[in-house]
C-alpha cells in the first residue's frame, strides 16, 4: 500500500511537472494583411500601429505569465485590438453596403478542440468574447445575427449601441467604395489606388485606411499557456461595402481559425473567399499531422505556395506546442508580432 | 509543319479521350443519419424513403448520363430531396425555437475548388441552388440571412412564402421539443425517446420523425461527371428547436462539404458541432492527399475512429476521381445510396 502511494505521488508530481510549460509560453498576433508598404505609411501612423500592437502583446503576455489560460490570453489580447479604431475589428470595423458594422469572430481551444464563433453581429462590443461564450456556455459552435446577439446579452456580455462602432475614416471608406460602385476586392479599384499611389508617391492617411480597409483588415492571436495548451482567435469587421450578408473566413473554424494541441494554433487574415475554399488553418495542421512538416514548413506551404497558386492574398500566424512560430504572408505587408516566455518581443509590419 | 499538325491532332485526341470518363460517372447520396433502425421503421415508411432516394439517384444519373456536369447532377438530385417532406431540407425542414424554418446549404466544385454557401435563409425554395448561385454568380463563398435571400431573388431563384416549408409532422416535433424544453441534441431527451422505444417495441411514425428530426436530418450528394470532375453538395434545415441563430456544419466548407479533384468529394450528416470542430470533410481529403489513404480508408479513419473518440455521431458520403465510394456512419442508420455508370444502383438505410 505504501509503495502504491509512493508510485501515485511520483506519478502526480511527474504529471504536474510535465504540465508546467512556463518556459514555453508564447503569444503571436496579427492586425491584418494587405497593401501595407513603407511608401504608404506616415511615421505617425506607423508609430500608432506599433504602440497598439505592443500593448496587445504585453497584455496577453501578462495573462500567460500570471498563469492564465491560452484562451484568456487570446481574449485579452484581441480586446485591445478590437477596442482600437486602427484595426478592422470591433471599434473601427468597416461598413457594409447598408452602412452598418457587421462583426464576425471565432475561437478554438487546442486541448479540447472545442470552438465557438459568431457571425454578423452588430451590437456586441467584443465579438471575440461572444465567440468564447458560445464555446464555453453553449452546446453550439456557431451562432449568427440576432440570435447570437440575444445569446451574448443573456451571457452578460457588453452590449453597445451599433453607433459605438462608427469611425469617420471607415465611413469615408464606405462612401468612396460606393462612389465607385465597387466592392472591397475589386481589382480595378485596387489598381486605381495603386496607380494613384505611384503618381503621388504616397497616399494620404485616409486613402491608406481606405486601401487597408479595402483589403484584409482582421485581427488575430494564437497563444501557448503554461499548461501546454494552444488557442487561436480571430475577429473582423469583414469587407468595406460588403453586400448580401457576405461571410468571410474569420468565423469559419478550419478556415480562419483552428487549434489542436497535437499540431498547432492558427489565425488567418486575407481574401476570405480563398481562405475558405483552401480551408487554410486546418490545412496547415493537416500538413503537420499527416506529413510531419514543422509549423513553419506547413504554414509556408499553404500561404506561400498553395494560396499563391490559387490567387489568394493574405497571411497567417501559427504556433506549435513547443512555442515555434510562423508568420508567413504573401501580401505586401502584415501587421504582426510575437512575445516569448522571457518577455522578448518584436513587432513587424513590412516584408523586409 | 505537317508533322507538328499531326502531333497537335494526336495530342488533342488524347486529351479529349482522357477527359471522357463516361465509364466512371458515379453519384452518391445521403438523406441524414441517426437513430434509424428496423424496429423504428414501418414498412410503408421505409418504402416511401426508398422511393424518393431511388428517384433522387435516377435524376442525378440522368444528368450525368446526358453529359451534364457534376454540379448540375448534385443540384438536380438535391432538389428531389429538398422538395420531399421526408427529409430535413427544403420542404420538410425542421422548425427553430421561434417556429421558423431556417435553411442552410453549400456546394463545392472539385475542378476549380470554387464553393458557395447560404446560411439561415427562410424563403428560398431550393437552398442548394442559392449556394450554386453564390459560387457561380458572385465573388463570394458564403452569404447569410436576409442578404442571401436578396441575392437569390436577384438571381431569379424560386422564392416562396416561408409557410411553404411547413409540414405538420415537423411542427409537432417542435411542439414536443418545446414541451420538454430541450434542444435537439439533449442527451436526456434522446434517452427518453430510446427508453420509450424499448418499452413499446417501436415508435409511432410521428415519434420517428421526431427522433429523426431531432437527430441529423440533412441531405447531400457527391458526383463524378464524364469530364472527370467531382462536386459535393449539402442542404439542411438544421436542428429542431434550434436557438440563437445556431449554424451547423452543412453550410461550412471543409466541415459539411468539400471537393477537390485531387482527392475526393464529401458531404456529411451528423452532430454538426462535432463535424465543425473536426473539419470532417477536409480532414478526409487531407488524409488522402498527405497520407496516401484511399477514400474508404480516409473516410473510415475520420468517421469511425476520430469522430467516435470525440463523441461525434453521424456519417459521410465520399467519392474519389476514379469513382470509388465510401459511405461510413457511426450512428444506427443512414439513408444512403449510389448509382454507377452502368446504371447499377443501391439504396441502403440500416447498419446491416
Amino acid at each position: 500500500m505504501k509503495k502504491l502511494l509512493h508510485i501515485l505521488i511520483t506519478l502526480t508530481s511527474f504529471t504536474a511537472a510535465a504540465q508546467d510549460s512556463s518556459d514555453k509560453i508564447t503569444l503571436v498576433i496579427h492586425g491584418g494583411a494587405g497593401t501595407i508598404t513603407r511608401a504608404n505609411m506616415s511615421p505617425e501612423r506607423e508609430k500608432a500601429y506599433r504602440e497598439v500592437l505592443n500593448i496587445a502583446l504585453q497584455t496577453g503576455y501578462n495573462v500567460l505569465k500570471q498563469g492564465g489560460t491560452s484562451v484568456q490570453a487570446v481574449e485579452a489580447t484581441i480586446h485591445i485590438m478590437e477596442d482600437s479604431p486602427l484595426f478592422n475589428a470591433g471599434k473601427g470595423a468597416v461598413f457594409t453596403n447598408e452602412g452598418k458594422n457587421e462583426l464576425d469572430a471565432s475561437i478554438m481551444e487546442g486541448k479540447t478542440m472545442k470552438a465557438g464563433a459568431v457571425a454578423g453581429v452588430t451590437n456586441i462590443r467584443n465579438p471575440i468574447s461572444a465567440a468564447i461564450a458560445v464555446m464555453e456556455k453553449s452546446e453550439h459552435v456557431m451562432m449568427a445575427g440576432k440570435g447570437a446577439e440575444k445569446f451574448a446579452k443573456e451571457q452578460g456580455l457588453k452590449i453597445v449601441d451599433p453607433s459605438y462602432f462608427y469611425t469617420e475614416a471607415r465611413y469615408k471608406a464606405l462612401l468612396k467604395a460606393k462612389e465607385s460602385e465597387k466592392t472591397e476586392l475589386d481589382h480595378d479599384a485596387k489598381e486605381k489606388v495603386i496607380k494613384k499611389n505611384q503618381k503621388t508617391g504616397a497616399l494620404k492617411p485616409d486613402d491608406l485606411i481606405f486601401t487597408e480597409g479595402r483589403k484584409f483588415g482582421t485581427v488575430g492571436c494564437v497563444a501557448l499557456d503554461k499548461f501546454g495548451n494552444l488557442a487561436a482567435g480571430t475577429s473582423t469587421g469583414g469587407m468595406t461595402n460588403k453586400k448580401y450578408g457576405r461571410t468571410g473566413d474569420a468565423p469559419i473554424i478550419g478556415a480562419g481559425t483552428y487549434a489542436n494541441n497535437a499540431t498547432c494554433a492558427v489565425s488567418a487574415t486575407g481574401h476570405g473567399e480563398f481562405f475558405i475554399r483552401s480551408v487554410v488553418a486546418h490545412d496547415i495542421a493537416a500538413l503537420m499531422e499527416y506529413k510531419g512538416l514543422s509549423v513553419k514548413e506547413a504554414a509556408d506551404e499553404v500561404v506561400m505556395k498553395k494560396l499563391v497558386e490559387r490567387g489568394g492574398e493574405g497571411g497567417v500566424i501559427a504556433l506549435d506546442k513547443n512555442g515555434n512560430i510562423a508568420m508567413p504572408f504573401n501580401s505586401e505587408g502584415m501587421y504582426r508580432g510575437y512575445i516569448k516566455s522571457d518577455g522578448k518581443s518584436e513587432v513587424l509590419i513590412y516584408k523586409d
